[in-house]
């Protein structure tokens, strides 16, 4: 339920309904706004109506949420949300470019693509130290070495680090060692994960499933939210689909839908998006172009012998380019790219 | 196979070495380039062998054609073509924005969207007077009817127009009408009437099919060109996947995909493209800074009254908006907008 | 509108509520059952509302057609069609293998062919005249020198023949040398060619498009029925989707759905439905237990020298092993198989 | 590798060789046949080179294994693997049903439901304790009381019960309770769990994710035999489409394609594969046509007042009628049903 209160209403009257809520066995938001004060009420719509809120004096109206995603829609919340990932802001007008390998593979690899990324002007780290690989066979990642490398790179760089984590035992060592979390495609619905990182205050990218609707994604970040971390952000990498010229579809109208439908900040990931470095820059325009808050792209100092996504990795040289090609994007769309 | 002559080969030598290639049953081609000429030969491979070219004195080099599309792909022409559409450019570093209502529902609504498209910079016009429809219970178009009504409002605006052709028996009676042809998603493999637009000059739009791979649009373009007429468009329009929020999903990889691959310009429908019009104006912007050559786009005096595809044509304000946003993308990436 | 007559309303009377229906320019459909008449009346729904028929003293009620497709549908329809293909029933609790080479390649190709389908106990032969092939360099049929070497094989063997049509200028030929039409996948929605077979009273196979719904494939075949032809076989042959393993994906949960809502008879192809002939037979049982009418499958005297197909195509002792496969199952699940 | 002994070759001579392909860092496989000996050897394989096996007196061929399954593929292991499910023998020529609510809900519907099972010949039971719901505020099981409930179940009716793992945490008192493991659609690629359940001894069953290809299934089953545990045993249960008309499309030609590409033995999900009951049992008659193991399926006691999937689970009655069709099915193709 959405209770907007009449502008006199108090801070202790709020509080008094809040608790009422609550003993109702609803979960209460307080969500003060510049005019007046929202009130929301999860759970059991029904056991409310013993309130009789309609007929407080201090309430201007109450209606149900209609979405099936209660924190992560605009109803409970209209305006954009930021997420703050150790001082860069993601969300609210900027556009940021999270680069980094596919994979940790070691200290002079990551520190060297870092520090490639920073040169460049890239505002995050992206590097992963847990890799879920369709073949038990494939190279698996350095586990909490690669979290070690990738601290230290981030410190060398001043650039904030987030990493992969696949599964919820990880989760306290990441915490340590990254400015935040990304959860991929093949997790995005392992909800006891979803679970454990809503108990986090870290920020989270979670990654749209392979096959999953733009409004199953807003529902698993929805267990997120729920569990008590509004820090999420959102990221479109492709959906399957028949097409082979491709690695992924990537689906860029995702990227208006997920704005009139949620708060969230929505990141654009070209490079599993598409599977091939030449295609990455044209897709990371277009994201830009269309509204998404930033992207999230692989660069590797040496793709032909990565261990890893080599053939979808950017060149050094071709990251630089692109960052060169997104900034006029950026003015002539009016984003604002540090 | 592409033969490579020497700087030095005459055009009488060409000739005769294109009758040799003729006599032999295969189909020769003259290219002539900045530096030298290039002969093509469209058939079965290995009958041209028996010419012993590579030892001729003034054949540099010969090697196969590896794409399936022979003269679609970029093997045999390295540079992009321009389509001229009575005058209006596209392809070549122009963005170009051809718009109008999804079907010519009377003379008033035709004339009333063209002017709109005219005020507002559109470069071309499209309407159907043919409509594929899934029910044969929903409005067809208005037929030869609607074909004079389009020519008028071209007439009236000076804006070329296209419309749809679905069956080769209408063929000479749209040439007659239009400034060049759109073949439909539907109509993309019915090869009968890719043959018969072949045998004309006139510009040919063609649609991605919803379930054509890129390679099939290019071979389905090939259909035409074999039959004589380059003047060939392609258009991403969107594929079937299983999301749901859109009508369609709009494949924008596919651009820079087909810029590989093909010399033939391409637009992006983002109207069929996302189904709904409050994503047009981000899809069109993503076209744009991704490589598309232009856009087609449903435009109506009326959306709420349409008798097709309401929901997905812009209200003429909207697509002034999206003009005027257009303009400033075109500058940073370096496109003319006319 | 259905109208269902009181059992006391004669022939006559139905005569002249139709000829009211048809006055208001809806189509009047009479359909006589077992206890009573009921009339359908095809159109705009609110112009009947004039005739005030639920206070008609030989109406018993009035009713809307609710599914978009009135003819194919069982609403007016409930009873299963059986489509006479010259002798050869499909529908109403028969199982019928149609079969034969993907294309007429030549008289002895195709009469050896035939002879293998007829040994083997299949009941009707399928062969192309007409290809539609993705690239405009493969071999696109015999035309019609293939449709006399059909009408031949079919003669010599007294097997009906049934092909492909890819134009409506040809129906008229293949008319006369065929028992039947086959509309391919490609083709599902060229409505002018659904609309030109309506105006035929031969029976026509039509095939589900590879991005075409359930519902889509019955307002295809609505097109046909409207035109006046109730001849209409539909066939699942496989839709798109992101698996490799197979050429399409055969799917056989449209059988019980097209069950649930027409009245028409529905084949399974299981060549173009997986692509590979060692997984054609488990299909074809599959089809057979899950309720299909009959199949369409693909066999060849010579499978590796096919001109096109040759990989789905059974050899002559595979389809005669099927076969034998096949008629335990019919008698398992109570169909009859000649 | 693939190393075929001669026959005379001893079991020492084998410990031999393989505690050398150990020393090298491979897995050795010891794989006694009717005929002679093979030995497998797992990693890196061209580290096996300095063994020089195809000079060793004792070994008849050395070949590279092909497929990146090496131990759910066929080329180490051509027979049938029959996997036991306490008693419950599922592959090599039976077909065997698995039977119950999707969610446990309470003792009197599981048992309820459970004796229905029973009655109608069912083999074993499922029921889930932990649901995977896209929405947080959905029905999440009922946990380890659920748990307790199934396992209570199971003895009172003699059934052997699997149900749903989505944490590791959870093995170990699944493992107590249950004869077994199903591994959703959502955490097929879930490799951390797939690990786990690779230490484990007891059957897994593993789903196919709903963008998974077949190849990606295979993978993923590797993870768990890697690991050590033989006991896997597939499903298919639809796969992600653009048809609505379905909740999954039940991809039925998966079942031969695993059949040649792996041992393993593979049921179908028909319940999950259409989303509606009336769907069900046709879609399980295909899958015994077509060779599959046999069928997990949702039956409940009262399914319109089921807390999950009730749209799709079978009336008891229903369910009856359906295992009297499987029966003379089973019969005409060669399967036994007890």
């Amino acid at each position: 339920m959405i209770i907007v209160l009449k502008p006199q209403a108090t801070r202790e009257y709020a509080d008094v309904l809040m608790s009422r809520i609550s003993a109702l066995g609803l979960r209460p938001l307080y969500m003060p706004g510049a005019e007046r004060v929202v009130l929301g009420a999860l759970g059991d719509e029904r056991a409310i109506e013993s309130l009789h809120l309609e007929s407080d004096p201090m309430v201007e109206s109450v209606k149900p949420i209609l979405a099936p995603y209660k924190l992560v829609g605009r109803e409970l919340h209209p305006h954009d949300s930021i997420v703050d990932v150790a001082g860069v802001q993601i969300g609210g007008g900027t556009f940021v470019v999270v680069a980094g390998p596919c994979a940790v593979e070691s200290a002079e690899q990551m520190l060297a693509t870092a520090r490639v990324v920073k040169e460049s002007g890239g505002h995050a780290l992206r590097g992963g130290a847990y890799k879920p690989r369709t073949s038990p066979y494939s190279f698996q990642g350095l586990g909490p070495e690669g979290l070690a490398i990738l601290s230290e790179a981030s410190r060398a760089t001043g650039l904030p680090a987030l990493t992969e984590v696949v599964d919820l035992s990880d989760v306290a060592l990441i915490e340590e060692h990254a400015a935040g979390f990304q959860v991929g495609a093949r997790n995005m619905q392992n909800f006891r994960l979803l679970q454990a990182l809503g108990r986090s205050r870290k920020p989270v990218i979670l990654k749209r499933g392979m096959a999953a609707k733009v409004d199953d994604l807003l529902l698993a970040a929805e267990y997120i939210l729920a569990e008590g971390n509004p820090n999420v952000i959102l990221c479109e990498r492709g959906i399957t689909t028949f097409e082979t010229a491709t690695r992924n579809t990537l689906d860029l109208s995702a990227i208006p839908v997920i704005k009139h439908r949620s708060h969230l900040p929505v990141l654009v990931d070209p490079s599993h998006g598409t599977g091939f470095r030449e295609l990455v820059p044209s897709m990371a325009k277009a994201a830009l172009a269309c509204g998404a808050d930033g992207i999230l792209v692989e660069v590797h100092v040496d793709p032909p012998n990565a261990l890893s996504d080599g053939q979808q990795s950017l060149f050094p040289e071709q990251f630089a380019g692109m960052m060169r090609e997104l900034r006029p994007i950026a003015k002539a769309v009016g984003k604002v790219m540090r």
